[in-house]
């Protein structure tokens, strides 16, 4: 065993919110401490940046009107999806898909502009961005979970629209609506299992070795 | 106070995991024992996914014809990568940027083909399975700290390249070597901040509300 292990409450901690937390659709209102939401916000932002770029922006929506036009948004879009998923409309309809009337926070999560400044990581897979945001969420939402603070990432928008109510660069490019809360409960599975949309797959099927498709021993 | 929320020192676990993170470069050649390797995969099978899609696939990288083949593409995108940055070529130069040869453990992260099918929460934005497959990485990336076990990022590489080293089907996609082994201690700070690639950002500088570059009061 490593000398640089955690102790095995330590581990059994971070395991506990890797395997506890859920993408979070029902909200209290009761507002989020202060210090609490800085301490989500610091553990976002240190997360790893490919490069070092640290590409991630945040927009906090205070302002009613603009929380409404952003539920507009993505009420929309969740139609057009609806459209899109053809036999599977009706039951795409019942899910509940965001809470962003209802939390008391809602942030919106961006690239900054300018990226294509960097080079490092990036050369070949430019979207190297986007997964250091993704990671800086993932960390803010292990946090919440553990601080009892549920997070729902809605990605349902046009980008398009949302930069523009944001008043966003050209070049910048938002990735996620992020409803912040308290809430009575965390789902205790994913709540698109619970309601049948999917399955979890057996992790066996995803791992391979040397060979695309080939089982690992 | 949540009355969801973890004990201090549950929470205390998983805020020094996410701060003590690192992305590493530099491993002990002694094995990572089965079933710890199998927590850190099933770490990352436990990470959110637009659509609860599951998009990410793992190659693990036993042959060491092919792990080589795989240094030489890296070593390649290294180059070109020095030379696209200009006048800071010498300087990137000096940067150790991955451990690939030396760590016990290579894995590919990519992917999974048949994309399209997916369109829940990826309509107007397809790029959120990469997202996801970020998510997966960065569980295991805070686990794996936990567990005293050195993770590497390494994105430079030609994508196609390697896609056909591992025979992968057209439509899917690698974004990640990932190196893992023991180390003998992890950086006090992020390599890039500690060799002056670049600094960590004022978080107060990423923050806005409302609008675009507004400060957040």
């Amino acid at each position: 065993m490593s000398k640089n292990r955690y102790s095995d409450a330590e581990c059994a901690a971070i395991y506990r919110a890797i395997y506890q937390r859920r993408d979070m659709r029902h909200f209290l209102p009761d507002p989020i401490a202060p210090e609490l939401f800085l301490r989500l916000l610091n553990a976002a932002h240190h997360a790893p940046s490919v490069g070092f770029m640290q590409p991630w922006r945040f927009v906090r929506i205070s302002c009613p009107d603009l929380r409404t036009a952003i539920h507009g948004l993505v009420e929309q879009e969740r139609l057009l999806t609806a459209q899109a998923l053809n036999e599977r409309e009706d039951e795409f309809m019942k899910l509940k898909v965001e809470g962003i009337l209802e939390c008391p926070i809602v942030l919106v999560a961006a690239l900054c502009e300018q990226r294509n400044q960097h080079v490092f990581g990036r050369r070949t897979l430019p979207e190297m961005d986007l997964a250091s945001l993704a990671c800086a969420i993932q960390n803010m939402w292990l946090v919440a979970r553990a601080e009892g603070i549920g997070l729902g990432w809605v990605s349902m928008f046009d980008p398009v629209a949302l930069k523009t109510l944001l008043h966003m660069p050209e070049d910048s490019q938002p990735f996620a609506v992020l409803c912040l809360g308290h809430v009575a409960e965390f789902y205790d599975k994913p709540m698109l299992e619970q309601q049948q949309w999917a399955e979890r797959k057996d992790f066996n099927d995803l791992l391979f070795e040397n060979v695309w498709n080939m089982p690992c021993r």
